[in-house]
């Protein structure tokens, strides 16, 4: 018999696609609802963050950061920029591509993950943030 | 105890990565639902169309297609469009990098969504559409 | 009253963004569930590899890996490649960007698709591998 169990964390964040690993927080948060089978479902609440996984290593992380500088460059024009003046027009495009959360199964009361595989919020804002994470876990 | 409401909701769509804000529908059927904490799925039915949340204003969604022009253009050729003769590669190919849908947490009967947060259906075909979207809340 | 019906199943993969069509694996999982209305979701373990829908003919899927190629070839430079001399950095990235996995609505007992539309798996590593898949019904 399903039932939920959620939990939003804060997490502080330098903006420019700063990568935070909270797979420790996913996995505790899993390991609170009790919930054996299931699903945890991992958003960054508004539209210039991300999560996905990765594995987390620095080298990594720099080349994410380059690669997204090449899709949508922080120095870039936006209408979005020029009509709003708050110049992150690119951190709302990374993150539509991106998209706002994902869905990880769970089994035996741990996410299912590789093991060079890590949860992590990436903030593309364009300032330090303190960001939301809802951690959402569904099943029996 | 957790239980499923979903529902099919059929939108007119222009094409060519249109962007179109459901989040009025959403919180409608989470509402509909009586799921007070879990999850909302939504997905748009179909090879050529995303899901994603986008601060939803007409300077952004500009940008928006400006940058999934850059990445396939609809001017491109593709190997698809050359053998099937229906020209739409390139919806196809923005529709596999965004993926078909996203998943929200609920919470206090509502989607966990940013102040500037909308939940956005992007069509990427070739022409204008009726789309078939379907909105799956579980919970309890 | 929802329950959960979880299989992980393993498939071969040559890499460098080798898409396979795994429709029938979901679809045989979600009948084997005997959910009828729910969610199902569908994960590739690891952080070189992504889950996606897909209208599955050749020339389709040699025009995602084209597009992919552009945005991080395989020939590309990378600090991860450099750190670690696995040379697969453009792998990570590329999972990175179409994230792990996706969830898919289920209705009288099947998941929601289009008919052109299959879900695949996209293997990004540099070499052969055999590949765990988890699909994960959540449902009534």
């Amino acid at each position: 018999m399903n039932v939920e169990h959620g939990e939003t964390i804060e997490i502080p964040t330098k903006g420019f696609s700063d990568v935070i690993d909270i797979s420790r927080e996913v996995e505790r948060v899993v390991g609170m609802s009790g919930i054996s089978e299931g699903t945890v479902c991992v958003t960054c609440i508004g539209s210039t963050a991300s999560v996905t996984t990765l594995e987390y290593e620095p080298a990594l992380v720099l080349d994410l950061q380059e690669l997204l500088e090449g899709i949508a460059s922080a120095d870039m024009r936006s209408r979005h920029s020029e009509t709003w003046g708050d110049d992150n027009g690119f951190s709302h495009l990374r993150a539509a591509l991106m998209g706002p959360g994902i869905t990880i199964p769970v089994s035996e009361g741990r996410p299912i993950l590789g093991t060079w595989q890590q949860v992590v919020v990436v903030d593309h804002d364009n300032r330090p943030r303190s960001r939301k994470v809802r951690i959402q876990v569904s099943g029996e």
